[in-house]
């Protein structure tokens, strides 16, 4: 068990080590731990090694001059001059917020950029200052379209981060898949088979297959199929990547750089990097803050107490990751052994002390 | 058969012998148009029976002051003053339209407005002016929370139009749920049994039961169950709901006055009747317009000729709906008896000729 503090102040030192300035380091560590506290252990710790490596294959740009291309009263864009995701990102969404705080709202699309982390961490800045944050990526492709077989867009999320008054915030941050690769490759480890719905055969045969991505096969959109909507679990898979890549200038859909360094950078470019998209709606741009907040409490009292099905209850989006930081920053932040021995590997690298 | 012409000018007629002056009566009239143009009869003169059940209630306003009661450089809040909601809607998107003239983006949440026929509509008026338009609204609830059995919500939809180069524009325009309402209620006329994952009884077993509705069940949230994703359906009905109702000071989730003059009005407000909101991004605020809608080509010829299912193609959000439109354009507007007959029923009692 570590510390959230023990594991944050490591993180910094890693990245500072690669060459990160300090505050820098500081952003990266903070998304990093966020995501272990929130119980999303597959965009934490186990990231680490994919960032080492990405800065040992020189993928990545630690000292990265991160600028405004593009701008109106309500708009940017960024160019992350491919820094890591996380600084990219962070430095985007404090840009759509000083927009907000100027005209109402704030829009960045940002290029250049890389693997973010959660994206609802970027959306949950907006709540300190009373605004409804947006934050939405594209990833590496593993996903097929409806009736294709190719693998043309990645889990593409959207996080939406709303403020409340007496209840915590209302946070929906879901991919556009109806499980995660991490999910999936958990069932794969444990030698189990998966419902169908999740993923299809190289061919598009429907399988149950966990481990078919290296066969390929591809995930499928929310919906499953096309009879339960898959086409809709598309269109909001699309318009994220539009959103991220096209209005950015970064690559959109398959062309999408790895996040990985064990596999090779793709031969072809339409863009520059990968592409995020944020924003930041002051809350009382449409009416007062007080008065919405205690609106959002009637709303989040109102669903707690539907109806539940047996032995069940309405669960508010962003409940169970709260839940998990109350708990997860109490009881400490747990490595299994595989991720804790690669970090025991880069701390040794930098010669970081480490306890394993 | 009909031509649009016909039938656009029999609704103008028809909105203006209620007491709506010509120009609403013609933007409500083109809504309803399209929806029969575009292949979705749902949304089109399947209604007009409704909005005059509703008016011979003397539940809409037909001469709405219609006002916009907060804004900033990018937002606003607008109050519909009970009108059809295709005019609230519509005046709504101008309003967003002209802030992002002004600043480059803008945002609109609209309440008291009432049922504003097909999303899309309002999405693709921004795509006059070389804009991405964005349009949510919440609806009647008939649909349940993942681990719910109360019906919390509508069907919710999102649409957003982006506009392209030298292809039609990429118009995703889809529901919260896997299937519409519609298509139930036309399964259910049929005799048919529905596939599970879109409705479930009044006490949260799985359905396939098609008027189930009717029987105290609910429809699902796109993703079906859990297991599936349902959860990530709840969220984006769920934010919907929030940015439409709570976001505008309309009535949210299970509070949404009925859009039919055969359901009572509620007893219990929240809030103004039923809320939008609405979105306009002026794409120059970005960068070049040519040059985003030349990157759109690209994006989608790349998922055009994404590798298909044998049999199948990858359909590019929107398509479907422009082949309707060209098709249904040349061919006429055919409408299934039942309608005709009510819709002759509306014309006798204004002493509008109506050939059926």
């Amino acid at each position: 068990m570590y510390t959230a503090d023990y594991l944050k102040s490591f993180v910094q030192r890693v990245f500072v080590q690669m060459g990160c300035p300090e505050d820098d380091a500081a952003i990266i560590a903070d998304v990093f731990i966020k995501a272990e506290l929130r119980g999303l252990p597959s965009h934490g710790m186990l990231r680490l090694k994919d960032y080492f490596q990405l800065w040992q294959a020189r993928r990545i740009n630690v000292r990265p001059q991160i600028k405004v291309v593009h701008e109106t009263p309500s708009t940017a864009v960024v160019d992350g001059d491919n820094a890591v995701g996380m600084v990219a990102a962070y430095r985007s969404m404090q840009i759509a917020m000083e927009k907000a705080r100027q005209v109402g709202t704030g829009w960045v699309a940002t290029r250049n950029s890389n693997h973010y982390g959660i994206a609802g961490y970027y959306a949950m800045m907006a709540l300190q200052e009373d605004m409804i944050g947006i934050s939405v990526t594209n990833a590496n492709p593993l996903v097929a379209p409806t009736f294709s077989i190719q693998r043309m867009l990645g889990t593409n999320p959207l996080a939406v981060a709303i403020p409340a008054g007496k209840y915590r915030p209302f946070v929906a941050d879901f991919s556009s898949t109806p499980i995660s690769r991490g999910k999936l490759a958990v069932m794969e480890k444990k030698g189990q088979s998966c419902d169908l719905g999740y993923v299809q055969d190289k061919d598009g045969n429907p399988s149950t297959d966990p481990g078919i991505l290296s066969k390929g096969g591809s995930m499928l959109t929310l919906g499953g199929d096309y009879e339960h909507g898959s086409h809709k679990g598309f269109c909001m898979a699309a318009t994220i990547d539009i959103f991220s890549a096209v209005l950015s200038g970064a690559n959109f859909g398959p062309f999408v750089p790895p996040s990985v360094a064990y596999l090779p950078v793709l031969e072809q470019k339409v863009g520059e990097g990968t592409g995020h998209f944020f924003g930041a709606m002051r809350i009382d741009a449409f009416q007062p803050a007080d008065h919405f907040k205690a609106k959002m409490d009637q709303w989040i009292e109102t669903f707690k107490n539907a109806k539940p099905v047996p032995g069940k209850k309405v669960i508010i989006p962003g409940e169970p990751e709260f839940d998990n930081e109350e708990r997860i920053a109490r009881q400490g932040i747990e490595l299994v052994p595989a991720i804790a021995t690669d970090v025991k590997e880069i701390a040794d690298f930098f010669g970081i002390p480490f306890e394993v």
